[in-house]
Formats: structure tokens, sequence, C-alpha cells
């Protein structure tokens, strides 16, 4: 693969626009409209010159989020009768080679914030960006005569941009390598070959008295939960003032503010000058909303489940769509929401079983090879579980060899998974912002350590030791800043102002699930851009500016913008409105199964509550049972 | 609660002995059937009169596990057309105060092996046993005079026995303490008054062509895997002979020869002296299988669950059964087996889907008042999960605070759940032992760390760094004591005499859940007796007789039987028949949510083909589409 540095191409469609004239959207979080897209570019149209003989192309088009508070009063208003936050958008352009930030009222119709980005980094790439840094090498001479050599079928050959400047200023044709056949690659089931299997039953799922869930616009209600699901270019699925019904209080409470994927890093282990530079930052430079796929019904979500599409603009301020890009369905796993069988009452033998259920939402996002399959689990006892799963293909390099015993290089950075094959060593970090706001803002973080203690001397009690808790607050940032494993914690975001009936702080804790930290050195550009991932979890003050964890330009970033950088700062995080950042963390030895398309690893973290509620929330939760129906037909539709 | 000092009663059934003539059951690994069961109390009749009169208690019966060359040459002749192992039951029984090892052999009808136990510790305690302990207790004077002091009823008092020696020996009743009131205590929905939520909608599964699995005896058959299921008296629910289909080799290979629970290590953080002694090892003590509930359909397990029974000799040797003890039951949890869209290559689209199916063998057990949910997860892609879930009731001390600001102890070693009602901080480790055979016995345990290097100086090159894998093999069981989370590895068992054709060794990896260690210190009691959680993760040399964790004789152990101690001899374990430990640990420090039942807690560990199949074994499994059926009617049965 030679390295390539591509130029930035300007594309237009040809779209009729409508000048439309536009209607208040009921929820200040819900996603840009076709007819606000349009308003935005008629809007910016007046400014700016776009067309095609004009170098101003739309980078990112998204909701410029309303202040918080103005939000929150809204929200708390009886039947959000408060007026509503002013709507408006943020868009990020490039204009004869300049980046520039403007904000475009709705009310007023006009551009209300016009700035030049002056750091450094670059806008996400537009896909037709991407499909232009594609076809320039496609259609570069050197190029296609070095493909011409090795014998290959240009319309056969993938590029991946990695670096965005103004040309192709460098071509290197380094070296041939055998290239791998594509036997066994195969992973389309209408061109495979029997026998077909392991052989699968399919199973039909029917809910007789419909879902369980209701969607109005883009609140879901599901059993005691609220939230508002929502669609970014860059981070794709984006949860909202989910809040869950307190029965004890009679009235919702609130959970998480906003929630949603950050970034992904992906660096690759391979140090030689083919691979060193390949250190993906996906939601930043390719947008993992933009690079989100349509849902399949009854494959990629089960059966019920509910689809949303995804609506944003393209290059040229037109509006595109990927249809079904989210979806929501109930989650039967025939897993035990609680029980207990008790026999120790003389005489007395109770049974008494909840079979669990929870509500998902759903989105896939195809970065080139991989896909990251994201769920936001919600459960009825309060717990908020976000999973990531991995699938795809991996991301592979040619060598001369089919067989570990002909390896002559000391370290070939990862695993021979087919002739001339082999899957390189990479890591995957997952980063998610939680706006938690636990029954209100002002929150804090408390690290509760698990201490040995030694038990009093007695005569009469042997016992030498015991462990209890050691409640530490994170007064600041960089008190917040937390490596998992080294020591027995618990991290909990509580209310300090709110109080159970006894007297214990409300409070949501953070159950980890297996996480793995980056082995890159400190100095090293991926890891100063990719310095995010330094810490599993962070605390930051709330602040509307610090949304990705790469910074707001991460093509190209020097890391003078990520979330290491403001967490430097240190803010006073005691009783703030605070955010958690956390980062499920992969390190990939590839592995012969993996290949040619990966089975799903999953890992993720759990939200749960901690004295939130005065008692276990799903006590009263009347018993489903979760029956067959021998006599139905079932209708694949 | 006063601490008490029991009698070990003698309990005797009448039953009628019918000395029905015994048929060989067909697999080496299948549970003692009713009949067996009578051969074995005749048998042992002919030497140890047994009957009211006579101090003779059965307190462990289970298989006498065949020599595993025999058991694998068997299974690997041709349709199992080798000589079957001898068949043998052993037999753990009290004779006037002494312990004694029995075996007794069903071809030959007699006893072919009798030992007294020498060492420290007792056997399992019977049914019979531990109710006779409460009900000593309740009989006993002064402690009835104790509760009719506190104008309590007798009849709903429980208590839980501790220690076992001859007769109550002591007694103190040594403070009062305000009672918590029933209030908020119930769980049972019958008594429960509305309102009731939150609500949820009911679901309907349904497979048209039956269920994916088969049932022949006792080996489950289902997608590519096939294994044994089998149930014993202290371990619950056994897997054995789990093997699974290459459709590349057109054979099955084997994967897990014997997988259980080994042991549950349950130690309490109230070093008072009403509190200190409770520290339990639940499997040992009281037997996981004999606590082991009979599971309700649809809601312990799914529609289209088959259960299968429990049936072990009571303290009299006579048969007793658990029905529906386990279950087993395909899993539709609406997840992605893999996927993958393609858009890279220009002008062609491709998704591809598979959603996945999972396989699930499941018990609860519930030792006094925690339940504990124990999942099998076998997975077409070659996975086991194995998954513990915490629910039941919270082990509580009264206390007169019913708010924290009253707190006057520097510790209430808990937190208090309800009014004078403290949930008390403990430990739960969840140890299982895995005898995996990958593709063979000879097996070794690998240690792939993770290490930073530096990349090569180059002017070209501005990367710094990039990790690679340093591959450590387990000499001996020393090198193999794994405390998780300290560095990064992978540890995988491979097979060193079997390749890939691309010359990797076929191994299965442990992926590990979130877990933590004791934090009691070494020269405590309890660790002593718990010392088989000092690691994580342990590898032994195959023994026939390391099987229980705790020991043999866990109830007043002193730990110099344990899988410490084992480990301590540090046999070598390269290329051999080796064992896998592995510990789930839960540190609790009790929440509001947990009372008066809670919502289940759930961790566990994943292994998985690493380099064991050629490529993905799931890649041409034929899509299943789980769809819905709008018509039908459910039939609530």
């Amino acid at each position: 693969m030679a390295q390539l540095q591509l130029t930035s191409l300007i594309f237009v469609s040809i779209f009729a626009i409508s000048s439309s004239s536009f209607i208040q959207p009921p929820h200040p979080f819900d996603p840009l409209t076709e007819t606000e897209l349009k308003l935005i570019r008629n809007v910016i149209k007046k400014t700016y010159p776009i067309g095609p003989k004009h170098r101003f192309t739309f980078q990112y088009v998204g909701l410029n989020e309303p202040d918080k508070s103005l939000v929150l009063s809204w929200h708390s208003s009886p039947h959000h009768s408060a007026k509503l936050p002013p709507r408006q958008a943020f868009i990020i352009a490039r204009e004869n080679g300049r980046t520039r930030e403007i904000v475009v009222d709705f009310s007023s119709r006009a551009i209300v914030s016009d700035k030049i980005h002056v750091g450094n980094g670059n806008p996400m790439l537009t896909t037709d960006e991407q499909e232009a840094a594609t076809s320039l090498v496609l259609k570069y001479k050197p190029f296609r005569e070095s493909i011409r050599k090795r014998g290959l079928n240009i319309l056969e050959v993938v590029a991946r941009p990695q670096r965005w400047d103004g040309s192709v200023t460098e071509f290197k044709d380094r070296f041939m390598a055998p290239l791998p056949k594509a036997n066994g690659t195969e992973f389309c089931i209408s061109e495979l070959k029997p026998p077909f299997g392991p052989a699968l039953q399919n199973a039909v799922v029917l809910q007789p008295n419909g879902p369980g869930f209701k969607i109005d616009g883009h609140i879901v209600r599901w059993a005691n939960w609220e939230f508002h699901i929502s669609f970014d270019v860059r981070a794709g699925l984006v949860i909202s003032l989910a809040s869950i019904f307190d029965m004890d209080m009679n009235k919702y409470r609130q959970v998480l503010y906003k929630g949603h994927l950050s970034e992904m890093f992906v660096p690759y282990m391979d140090p030689s000058a083919d691979w060193y530079f390949i250190n993906y930052l996906d939601c930043g430079e390719f947008g993992c909303g933009q690079c989100a796929v349509s849902l399949e019904p009854y494959t990629d979500c089960p059966a019920g489940a509910v689809f949303m599409d995804g609506i944003f603009a393209g290059q040229d301020g037109t509006h595109t769509k990927i249809s079904n890009v989210m979806c929501i369905f109930e989650k039967f796993a025939g897993d035990i929401m609680w029980r207990h069988t008790e026999t120790e009452v003389p005489g007395l033998e109770i049974t008494e079983v909840r079979p669990d259920v929870s509500l998902v939402a759903r989105m896939v996002t195809t970065v080139g090879n991989y896909d990251y399959i994201v769920d936001y689990e919600f459960k009825p006892s309060g717990s908020i579980k976000v999973e990531v799963g991995l699938t795809g293909v991996l991301e592979v390099k040619p060598v001369e060899y089919v067989h570990t015993s002909e390896i002559k290089e000391d370290d070939i950075h990862g695993t021979i998974v087919a002739d001339n094959t082999v899957g390189v060593n990479h890591d995957h970090f997952i980063t998610f912002r939680l706006d938690l706001d636990i029954d209100g803002t002002d929150n804090s973080f408390i690290r509760n350590e698990l201490v040995t203690k030694r038990a009093p001397k007695s005569a009469h009690i042997p016992r030498k030791s015991y462990w209890t808790t050691k409640r530490k607050i994170a007064k600041t940032e960089a008190d917040a800043r937390v490596k998992l494993g080294l020591k027995a914690e618990e991290l909990v975001v509580v209310n300090p102002n709110r109080r159970t009936k006894h007297g214990n702080e409300v409070g949501y804790r953070l159950f980890p699930g297996p996480s793995s930290g980056p082995l890159l050195t400190q100095d090293d550009y991926p890891q100063i851009r990719g310095a995010f991932t330094n810490y599993d979890v962070w605390i930051t003050l709330y602040n509307k500016s610090e949304v990705w964890a790469s910074g707001l330009y991460a093509d190209r970033s020097q890391g003078d913008d990520t979330l290491a950088v403001w967490s430097q700062r240190n803010r006073e995080i005691e009783e703030k409105d605070i955010v958690m950042w956390y980062t499920v963390g992969f390190h990939h030895v590839p592995c012969q199964e993996d290949f040619p398309t990966m089975p799903t690893l999953t890992s993720g973290f759990e939200l749960r509550p901690a004295n939130f509620f005065e008692q276990n929330p799903v006590l009263e939760t009347e018993l489903i049972k979760l029956t067959t129906t021998p006599k139905c037909t079932p209708t694949t539709n």
C-alpha cells in the first residue's frame, strides 16, 4: 500500500432549493429537520456563494446545543409550558481554505455568529471528500501504473484517506508483496458453497398486547423510563434527558442529561513506513454518525424493533438520509430481574421470581473495515448499561508468509490469519461522554475505597481483619482521574443535597466492565492526540464546548484540545454540574477466528442506582410470563 | 442473634428398601440413579447397621469419578463401543463420630474401599442436620426464654448453623436490640398492595420448527456443540465432555472435560462478637447442589426451556429429589453474532448480518438468604460464557438507628437499608473448576504479555512506540498464579502439539469479566480457609482428588487442603493435563436498592477460541430471522 497525501476536492450535487417555511419542532434536542437544513443553506447562501464555482463546503451541521439552564427550566415546567430555548444550528464550513464556525438562528433566520478557526486540526471529512480522496488515488497515473504492474484490477482497489493536504505531494511505490488470494475471504451467504452450518433454529417473538414502549416524536417512554433519542453526524445515537419514575415520590427523577459516543481511537501497532500512521480517530475524522449503517429488521435488531432515520447535511448543505439508522427494542434474554426462594422459615416455602426485560437503543457504525454495535440498555431496576460490540473485518497487510515457521522478521506485528495475510495488532478505545445529572445538576464524584482494617484484639474473637469503606470526595478534576483495577474502590456520582429517608446520599454507581488502557508512550504523537484515553474514567466540570474528547478538530489534530488538556485546568468539581467520561478499551491481537469476519466481541459498563431509591424499585413490578404459543403460524415478514 | 454450638442428631425416615436389580447407565458421567442409591444403601447395610438406633449418616453420596484415561478412550472409540469404565459411588459417611470415605462398586455390588478420615474438617452438613440444628436452637429453653422476653413468636425465628459440635456447649444472651419492623420487607406479590409497577409487557416466544437442541439422556446436542450435563449434591450443575464440531475437520473436538462450581466463599466484614464468625463456604458446608431450587417455567427459565431433576441421597441414604433443578434453553437476546457492511468498494454495497443465538444451562442455588444464578452459555462461535447472578435478600443486623445522623459507632460495617436495619458489608467469591482439554489432554498455559517497544528511530517515521506480545509459557503452577488487572496480558490455554495450517498453536483464550480479589489479611482464619481466592486464576496439574477448592472437608476446615496448598507443590504444568480455576469476586457494600430483595448483579468470564479454528467458525452459518407473528393468540400455560 503506497502512502498518499490527498487534496480536498469540491463536489456539488445538483438540488432544487425550496425555501419552504420553517416549523418550530417540539423538543429542544430534536435533530435538525430537512426543512431546517434547507433554511440553513438558504441563510448561508446570502453571505457565502455556494455552488460549483465556489469553494464553500459544509463539514459539520448539527444542533447548536441550547443553554442547559434554559432546557432544564423548560423541561421542569408543568407540561413543558415554559418558553423553549432559542433553536440554532452549529455549522463548521470550509470557505476558500479557511475553517469557519457559523451559528444560524432559526427564529431570526440569520447568522448570529461567524468565526474563523485559527488553531490546529481540520473538521470531519465529508463523505464526498472521502470518496474524492479515493477516486483521486485511483485516477492518479503513477498509482494506476503500479496497480497495473501488479496485474490487479483498479476497480477492486480500495483506498482510505489518512491525511488531508492540497494535492498528491508524494508518491512512493516501495515494494511488491505477494497479494493474498481471495479464497476464504467471501462472507456473503449467497456466494458461499455448502455445507452450511452450524445450523440454528428460528424463533418467533410476539407481544400480544403490543410493545411495552411508546415513541412520541423523539421521546421514548417505557416502563419507568423516559428519554429523548436523537442523531448527530459525528456521535451517532444521542440519549438526552433520561429520567426514571420514582413510585414513592410519584415523579420522574433526572439521571442522564446527555450521553453519547464522543470518540473512537484505533491505533495500529506496526511502526513501519507503510503502517505507522494508521491511527484513526473515527468519530472526529470520519463521523461515527456519518458512517452509521441502515439497520436490517430481524437481524440487526430483533422482532418488535422500531427504527428511526438519521438526517444530516451533505457537503453542499443539502440534506441526506440514512434510513433505519437507529432502532429501539425490548430485550427478553431469559435473565432474572430478581428472585428469592425462602426455605428457612419452618413450614413455609416462598418462591418469588421476576423475569427481566430491558429496553435497548442501538446503532451500528461501520468505519471502514470495523463494525461497532453501540447499545444503550435501560433496565426497570434503574440501571443504564452501555455495551460496545466489535465485529466486521480485520485490517490486514500482505506478507510473503503462509506459515509461522517462515517468519524472518523478529516481529510481524500481528498474526498470520490466512495465506500471505497478517491481521495487525491494534487497540480500540471507545470513549463515551456521560453528562450525569443525578436528581439535579449539582453532583459530586465519590471514590469509596475499600480498605483493610485490623480487627480489635480480643480473647474471644479470633478474627484478625475486615474491610471497610473510606469515602473520598473528588474536589478537583485531578482527584477524579481513574485508572481501573489498581485498587478496590467504588465510583459513585452522588447528589450531596439529596438524601434518602435513612440519610444516605442519593447516587448512581459506575460498574466498569473489563477494560484495557493504552500502551503507547506519552511522547508518541498518536497518544498525544489520543491522550483522552490516559485514564479509564475522568470527571470534568460541565462545559458546553467540551463535547469531543479528541477536540473539535480531530483530523490532523496536535492534541492541544483534548479531554486530557481540559482536565489539566483542574477545575473544582465538588457539588457542581459534572460530566463523566468513560473509555471502553480493547487490545486486539488478531486470531484466525477473526478472519474474514469477526464474531462479535463485547464490553461495556453499567450505571446502577445506589441509594437513589428508598428500596428495590422493581419490588412491586407485576409478574410477566414469557409463555409459549404452540398453535400459531409465523408469518415471515 | 445468640451464638450457638450445636449437636449432630440422627434423623431416619422410614423407607421400604427394595433390592431392585441394577441397570448399567449409558454414560460414565451420568448422576447416580434412584436404583443405584438403593443399591448403595443395601451394600453398606451389610457392613454398617443403618437405622434409628445406629449412628451412621450419609453426608455425601456421589459418582466416584472414573479414571480419566478410561473415560477418554471410551469416548473416543467409534460409537463409544469401547468398554465403559467401572461405575462406582463415592460416599462420605459419619459412623459413631468418625468420618468414613467409602467406595461402592456397582458391578461387584461391594465396598471396594473404606477409609477413616483423620485430618481436619467435617463433611457437608446434610439437610436433616441443618434442620436439626435449627430445631435444637428453637427447642433450647434459655433461647426460648430470651425470645419470649423480646415478645417475639418462636415460630418466626430462623437460625442458621455455623459450627458443628456435640451439644449446646455455650449460650449467651448478650444484648437487646430494637428489632426491625416487618414493614417494607414483604416481597410476595400476593401480599403487596397497589400501586404496582413499573408495568412491563408480556412476550411470547415460539420456535416453529421446535427447539434447536436435542437431549439424549444427559447428553445435550445443539448447533455445533455436544456436552453432558449432570448434577452433584455439592457442586450442583456439572458440564462434562463439552466438544465442538469443526466443519473443516468434519469431527468434534474436545474443549472442556469437566466444568462446575467448586466453592463459594462469603466472608462478612463485621468483626464484632456476634458477626466475626459469619464466613460461609457455601458449597462445602451446605452443598450448592443440595441448596439448589426447583426452577419455575417462564420465570426462572424462559419459554422453550427443558428441565431436569436432581436426585441425591438424604442423610439416611434413601433418595431425595429436587425437581426441575436445572434448565436448558436457547437464548435469543437480540445480539448480533457477526456483521459487516462493505461500502468502500466503489459501486458495491454489501451487508451481511447473522443474529446471535446461544444455549444456556442454568441452575439457581439458594444458600440461606442469597440466590445465585449460575449460567453456562455455549455460543456457535465456540465461546463458553460462565455467568453468576447475585440476587435474593441481604443478610442484615438490627441496630438502634433509622438515620445515618444517629450513628454513634465509628463503623457500623454496612449501610442502613431500612429502619433499624443494616446490610452488612461482605464479599462473594465464586470459584469454578475448569478442566480444559483443548483438542486433547496435553495443554500449556500461555501468558501473552503486551509490552511497549520503542519504534526504530527514522527520519521519515515520526512514530515513537508500539506494543507487541511477549509470550511466556507457565512451566510450573507458581508461574500460573494470576492476579487480574496488574498488567496487560492475554491468558491462553493451548495445545502445543496442535497447530493451524498457518502454524498458530490451537488454543482457547480466557476473557475475564470484572472481578475483585480478597482484602482480608493472610493471617486471618477466614482467609486461610479461603486462600483459594488469593489469585483470580490458578492452573494446577490434573489430580482426581483436587476438585473442591476449599478442600474435601470444608466445614470447620483449617485451610490445609485448599487449592492454595496444592499449588504450593508447584508441579510442572507445561504440556500436561491441566486444570484452570477461576474466581468471580464481588465486594458488596449494600445499598437501599438491595432491600428487601436485590436486583440481580451479574459477572462472569468467557472462554473464546483463539486459533482453535482455521477461520471464523460461524462464517457459513445460515441466516435465521427472528420474525414476528401478528396473527396468533398466546396460550398462557
